[in-house]
């Protein structure tokens, strides 16, 4: 049997895995019913990954396959394990980049900033140089200035209002059942969870829709491991 | 053979026909190659619409069925006239749905902004009352205090980033063919253009696309009548 093998972001606690993007294959991995070993790499970890052509995670390696960058995987996961499609087809897949292009305005920023002082704190030691210098160079301001809860709560307000919408009338992001969509966007959602924060209210439809996620993924994967108090 | 009627929005003119969800339906019946008969209806003459049991353009009259909403009607269409899928399936269904709580954000409301006063001056006499009150009640000021234009265009910039990202590596918002996506918005980007009105950037990869969609509706449905300038 070829072992599959994904490579994710961890911090100082190799267990906590916790990039977006990650969680994402992890979800779609679940869905497929696929096991997986997880092999986590800390951000300057670049060694780790230079099999892969590339510097960033997640990377999956399926017997001779190397594959990076989330949706590509969601394809070749398609391809290889057909059944209980993810993408949905071409016009699926058009959908999954526009909305992933969609969120990217209010929801991954609105996280970012309420999570990032967590991330700090959370990756390894010898991370933290490298990750503080990279943000706030990309940010154009310190991480402290930058992890304004009340700018990045209102953002993330506003973010949640059509998924509320979308959620009020369905179980899954993607209808009746859970899909590409829902991994696609669950990943920030894990994300923050996984880091051990939850800045969405519980009492709405996307608290509920989140422990439907959490619990279809633990079913599968077992316990998702979270980042102690800072 | 049964004739098909599409009731749908219209100003002064009969043949300027403006609401971006009817629009939606129009691109939907090109994209069937189905032919239909326009019934064009203003916002005061409920008395038309009365038959389908309720108040809102679009509505199709297709033989002895009468459907309302757009998406409602790209179901039925899909189901009808199977080949050629607007929707692509269920999971492609709640993907629209989606993509249109993103958008009911910044698009809808950035060019609400930049056209409401076009709409007032293009619709009948008789429906500029109504139009006026019943939407400075909803928005809670003048119409003429909403129709910011600066805001209205750092609002749309705001939202064609997202649709730029997508279409500077795709031809259609949906991929190498337009689909239900392309509709769908497509849909707001005719809202202006029969109005008169072009207020997102010719040179862009949203004014290559609107472009091809134009063309793509003219070749079928003819020339796209368009309010005269104010």
């Amino acid at each position: 049997m070829d072992m599959r093998e994904l490579y994710e972001l961890c911090g100082t606690a190799p267990e906590v895995v916790f990039s977006p993007y990650c969680w994402r294959v992890r979800l779609a991995l679940a869905h497929k019913g696929l096991d997986f070993v997880s092999r986590p790499v800390c951000f300057t970890d670049k060694e780790a990954l230079a099999f892969s052509g590339q510097k960033l995670v997640p990377v999956l390696r399926d017997g001779e396959t190397t594959l990076h960058d989330s949706l590509a995987i969601f394809r070749y996961l398609d391809e290889r394990y057909p059944g209980h499609s993810l993408l949905g087809g071409a016009s699926g897949e058009s959908r999954l980049r526009l909305i992933d292009q969609l969120i990217a305005q209010d929801l991954r920023p609105a996280l970012f900033r309420l999570l990032v002082l967590r991330i700090q704190a959370c990756i390894d030691p010898a991370d933290r140089d490298y990750f503080r210098q990279s943000r706030e160079k990309s940010l154009g301001m310190s991480l402290e200035a930058f992890a304004d809860r009340e700018a990045g709560q209102a953002q993330l307000a506003r973010a949640l209002q059509p998924l509320n919408a979308q959620l009020a009338g369905h179980r899954w992001l993607d209808g009746a059942a859970p899909g590409g969509a829902d991994y696609l966007i669950g990943g920030f959602f894990f994300w923050a969870w996984s880091l051990g924060e939850q800045p969405w209210p519980e009492d709405s439809p996307v608290g509920a829709w989140f422990r439907r996620l959490l619990a279809f993924c633990e079913e599968r994967l077992g316990p998702v491991q979270r980042a102690a108090a800072i």
